[in-house]
């Protein structure tokens, strides 16, 4: 191999840490797959976006739906893969570890999460519903929908999802409907809008919510609940669900639009 | 690192795309394992042969039966690890999709796909049956079954078994026992024979069959089927088997030979 | 990337085997991710503890419990993950298999297995008990129990784990209580000490024993047991358990320290 990783103290060195750190040292930088590190050093591949409002986005994370009739069953990693079970409100934990799975080139077919979820210390998030097993490729030219934060909301939280749902689990009966909201930021729309695919009650992506149930979902996309009904336009979950057919990456087989059903969701810090 | 990745645009560059890259430019290359990227940026390790009929072939997958009991569960990745579904006709859909899993050491140990699956453009294929557990080291000796393609029947389905997976789905009801035939193709053997371990009614692969219950079934090694039986010979299958006791990845405990039902069936492309 | 790795012929060459080679070259190494490669080449990343007893300490694995409840589910690699099941005396076969899994920064909050753990030549190994969900930057700071032996035991089982199982299978039913326990080796504290956290009623860490059931655990940790009720202080085991409230990667919910019960079991080689 190279000098430095023929020799035997092969360590990772001067690698970005996120796409953006890539972004102003080089503006021309381009979308694509790049490798980054995380401060411990381990490092991995993933996509970066160069384009959206200025560029600079690092893909982290992938939520797709396998089978919508499983309820917390295999591949509902955003919730839990271990059956609804009240004896695990906090399902499989993962919004709030450093568990990684998948690729970024299978993001639209599979769950997807690599160590800059946790590791990257980020402002905004950009968020992209693909319609599933989009080839690469073709993510942009096929999004339903696509938005980003310009509020800087993260700061306050940690710096990323990994803080924010340490900060706010993801936990049955950690807070009531309404009362117990998490963070919530407006956003801007890339693809797509408030009146589109988005239903757009209102143009914000909330995270940590509750329904009546005391059930915890994770992340409403494109909304700030107003009602206690959550489960039909938010994704991931607790690892508990009162109403045993929510249990699941996507809570409800009635999501407002079936576009959005079929997609992955795509997630990006900047 | 090195010099280019030590910078902040670590973006792979000129890694080769297949192992016949590789040996094309490098005549003298020897079997090992090397890197590859795809075309979208993604690198990988994986296993090359540079010595069968020429060399130049990469591995791309092994389909290992973790336990022969499990009927459509957990390890059943080219089948269903759902259970057997009536409402999941395609199962895990891992044939046609691009997800990847296991790694090329542990490819008689545990189901494997890499990249180079769905990425390489390919004319043949060749496949090992190679008992369960062996180390790398000691494939080729310890092989029960080795045949290699030469019609160059990938260039009429897309260039690779992804592509042509997705024209011939590898689901329940989607056709009929002989009528719907996938395509097949006459093999050239490099260990074992016709009238070895291969049972070898006739000296073919063929792909997506469907059986006389219009169970559809991926693979099957060395056998061109002209019974309605394709249970006792064929492997990978879609997620919904009228006769749940063939849900799998080997769909029966009875398969011609107990060498190859112990066996892993690793997949090359060239 | 690199000039060799951008060129068609891109092997990885003289990566380090093990962090005993790196720190044996580089007196001065410090803890962290390193890369190293296995004998058939492939490369992998993992934490080296350069430190320790004057370090070189290669982490290979961890065992996790992610839901004490499930006995023998999804999770349970170092047992099972197919149910308890008599027809699967073995389980998953992790201890002696070469399938790999997790990443190093996740090994306190999944499990892990790398390549290490079947390639590296080892003579001794070390033990860390580090609490669930701490970051790499913390184990140290944060283990209830660390150990390691200096017997050189694992030089007469195979240079490691994987073979040291091989001879020894973690199978329900292979042998008896007492009289059919593996390896042992007498440890030295680096972190708790045989009056803390560790029950200690013996300083030792031994391999495959058998409860009075005729099940099989793999690893008992600060302990030789001289009872057979093993199952109260060792982890990992065979598919099937007699009690199926023993089935699973820690075997019982009354493990003697509590502290133990929620920590991870981090396993390093030199």
């Amino acid at each position: 191999m190279n000098p430095e990783l023929g020799r035997y103290h092969a360590r990772l060195r001067n690698l970005a840490r996120s796409c953006l750190d890539i972004k102003e040292k080089h503006n021309g930088a381009q979308d694509g797959m790049y490798v980054l590190t995380t401060e411990s050093g381990t490092y991995y591949q993933t996509f970066c976006d160069m384009t959206t409002a200025g560029g600079g986005w690092t893909l982290v994370a992938s939520v797709h739906e396998n089978n919508i009739n499983g309820k917390c069953s295999l591949g509902d990693r955003w919730s839990s893969q271990q059956g609804n079970d009240r004896n695990l409100p906090e399902g499989d934990e993962t919004w709030a570890n450093t568990v990684t799975f998948g690729s970024a080139e299978a993001s639209t077919s599979d769950d997807y999460k690599n160590p800059g979820y946790y590791d990257i210390s980020a402002k905004d998030v950009s968020v992209w519903h693909v319609p599933n097993k989009e080839q690469l490729k073709s993510w942009t030219s096929s999004a339903v929908l696509r938005y980003h934060t310009e509020s800087q909301f993260l700061k306050e939280h940690g710096g990323n999802l990994y803080h924010l749902f340490k900060k706010y689990p993801v936990k049955f009966g950690a807070g009531q409907c309404k009362s117990d909201m998490g963070p919530s930021s407006p956003v801007v729309y890339d693809t797509g809008d408030k009146d589109g695919p988005s239903v757009g009650k209102s143009s914000f992506v909330t995270f940590r919510v509750f329904n009546a149930d005391q059930a915890a979902m994770a992340m409403c996309s494109g909304h700030k609940p107003t009602e206690c009904n959550s489960q039909h336009y938010c994704i991931g979950g607790g690892g508990f669900f009162p109403d045993p057919q929510q249990c699941g990456d996507f809570t409800s087989q009635e999501q407002a639009f079936k576009a959005l059903t079929q997609s992955s969701v795509l997630l990006f810090y900047r």
